[in-house]
């Protein structure tokens, strides 16, 4: 049996003392499914004196992440302190200059150092494994970086924000509005504080960023993203979307297109009887679509101490189990220096179909007037229904539900315009874009 | 850049064919990918006139897959004739011999000596992988034998056999018989002419094998597990499954229990808003619930050509990126030395809900009889509905469906066997067995 495989933790939060505590406690198991051991030999956080279930004893501990990189007996650094700059990116850094294994958890750090990192760590022929920064527990990047070699992938897309997962799950089967359910996950701690960078959207980005690099082999391009919160969706168009057949949840969608690669993270009405359509609450689910494998839709835990733990603990068996020596699995499942420029494709091309959902003044010629701005933009209905408003009274106001075949989203945009040019029209248009998965 | 991995493909069918065009059609992709390039260098087959679409001029060709093994140049063996013996398992063993990586899709093989094959693969320092015999393009093997390192696995479960849940997804859209089912997917080429081994659950159970010992770390047991196929399914039961909230599925399980692990291959009813109850048609699914990471759900084609060779590109694709000399990732996940024995749980200490289809005279008290003979075994009940029978003129017989809270097969038994003992009972009383998600 090889030696053992040390390894330091920077930063001890909730990931990082799970990790510690498998990790001590499975001690012998691990051995043998590894070949060999692996021992925490070092630890670095902000204070020592807190008490994190864990026997410190026999690790070294340091206050600077930057400094047990570059100092401690270790073989792996594994970087949970999170963020792109400040300590994480000097302790990433320096561990990679020195010649050692990184594990991270961080998808901001990817998302904007990630190429440039990759290509240190394969100079150096060390592995930067981070199974755990994209939907946590469950093992996207191993099956984009490893199960699909050969592949080429034309679209992958997911559920990967819990707490917009959750808000939405909850205003569906509850009724209740957008605030209350926020109210709640904050209370529940599956919401911060500060909810905005789930909210709206920017950590699903950052995390779609990573696998389009991994999907596409291009340059992570996380500042390129179209970016749409779930702040504005209402029990309006989650009721009219149940009508229609749909569910909505906040996808990440990478496609590849014809003019470019698209990235968008926005509300999406899915199929109702579609797999992902199931995927309710705080859970995630990533699909990937192939041309050799098909389609493939892993769901799981994206969050959570033990669940992200778990991919941390799996990323660190990897490295136990490999070879010493130059490693020859690229970090973005393509060498660091073969990634292609990111061609971003424009969002007002985007082709697919849209739920357009107006709320207009009660007078003869609106409904005539709404159909045609959309057939002087070439656009085709699915279907087209109007009703009495639930947010204003009958006599004043009627909603109009549109569903379209696909189109464009400049046609979208143009149609939608000509209509906030009319006078009939009572507050902002909604216009939530439809996703089909290809086979279930 | 390495020297090119040169492999050899032992079956040229759907799969190899599909296979040989991915590496010949992707030479440059996959040596950016790997590393390094993958050549094939000998093929064997029955047939070499057949026209394949594949240009085997610089390869060499033999007509036994074992002499290819033993002496062709090769660093990989690609196993795709199947079966348990003869042919595919001498080859395998040839390779393994002499100091070959091997790749196989063959799950009988597997079943039958995966432990003794992976003894001698983890003796000569060599991989064998097999990511295709279990679920086809899913990547349950790696996920199970990488990503969960360090999780105890209580329960894996899924619907890994396409013809089975082709045949119930018609049976329930369109109201078909088994019968009509199956010749249709006969006539579709998802099910074999004599679909014996599919449709009595032999396949699943197969593939079941080898997840359970993967998961548990004991010794292949595909002789153990319990076994019941769909041929007796009816659209009475699907559609009081329906009724009750429901979707039957043939699903494959194995669990830990205190007295042993379970193995059984059923028809099985799944919550109807569980993310695996969506699953339809000849789509498989593998479930895994563990201590750390929680659940995970994997959903992806489980056969084709295409899919397949996809799995075992991956495989392939693991062994170029991988160092030469000793390997350290167990062939089952635990080293085959290190595997415990098989403890069975003996079927009769089964502990779930059940649901129980009775066709019974139209009498006074038959009602009454039934609910007593439950409550004599301790049976709880969640339901219990007396209906017209569909299969029987309304005046001479009438359904009554039960279903039970958790309770044990021991007890379904004794019940189902005191009221087979009454005069009442038309026909054959169904029992199916439940089975709940632990997360979604």
């Amino acid at each position: 049996m090889a030696g053992a495989l040390k390894i330091g933790i920077a930063g001890l939060g909730t990931v990082g003392s799970s990790l510690a505590r498998i990790i001590t406690g499975r001690a012998n198991e691990l051995s043998v499914t590894c070949g060999r051991a692996i021992e925490i030999t070092a630890v670095s956080a902000r204070d020592r004196s807190r008490d994190r279930g864990i026997d410190l004893s026999g690790m070294a501990w340091f206050e600077s992440a930057e400094e047990m990189a570059a100092r401690a007996d270790i073989d792996v650094l594994v970087e949970l302190i999170g963020g792109a700059e400040g300590p994480a990116e000097r302790a990433v850094r320096a561990a990679l200059d020195r010649g050692l294994h990184v594990v991270t958890a961080n998808k901001a750090l990817l998302a904007r150092h990630g190429v440039e990192l990759a290509a240190l760590a394969e100079k150096k022929g060390v592995l930067l494994n981070f199974e755990a920064a994209v939907a946590g527990g469950i093992p996207v990047i191993k099956a984009l970086r490893e199960s699909l070699t050969g592949n080429r992938i034309s679209r992958v897309y997911g559920i990967m924000n819990g707490t917009c997962n959750y808000i939405l799950t909850r205003m569906e089967k509850e009724g209740l509005s957008f605030q209350d359910c926020l109210t709640e996950a904050q209370r529940l701690g599956y919401a911060e504080a500060d909810p905005t960078f789930d909210i709206e959207g920017n950590d699903t980005a950052h995390k779609l960023a990573i696998l389009t690099t991994l999907a596409f082999g291009t340059q992570i391009a996380a500042d390129e993203i179209y970016l749409e919160g779930i702040s504005n969706i209402s029990i309006e168009d989650i009721e009219a979307a149940a009508d229609l057949g749909y569910r909505i949840k906040l996808l990440g969608v990478a496609q590849q297109t014809d003019s470019g690669i698209e990235q968008r993270v926005h509300p999406t009405m899915v199929p109702r009887d579609s797999v992902i359509a199931q995927v309710d609450g705080v859970t995630n689910a990533v699909a990937i679509e192939s041309d050799i494998l098909g389609e493939l839709l892993m769901v799981g835990p994206g969050a959570g101490g033990d669940a992200t733990a778990s991919a941390v603990l799996g990323d660190i068996a990897d490295i136990a189990k490999s070879r010493p020596g130059e490693q020859r699995v690229p970090v973005l499942g393509t060498p660091a220096e073969a990634l292609e420029p990111y061609r971003r494709a424009r969002m007002r091309s985007h082709e697919g179909g849209y739920f357009i959902r107006l709320t207009v003044a009660d007078r003869t010629g609106v409904f005539a007037s709404v159909a045609t701005r959309m057939a002087e933009n070439s656009i085709s209905l699915e279907s087209i229904v109007q009703r009495a408003s639930s947010t204003a009274p009958a006599t004043e106001a009627k909603t109009i539900i549109l569903v379209t075949h696909a189109t464009t989203e400049a046609s979208v945009r143009n149609a939608v315009t000509a209509i906030k040019a009319e006078d009939y029209l009572v507050g902002e248009p909604q216009v939530i874009r439809i996703e089909r998965p290809k086979a279930f």
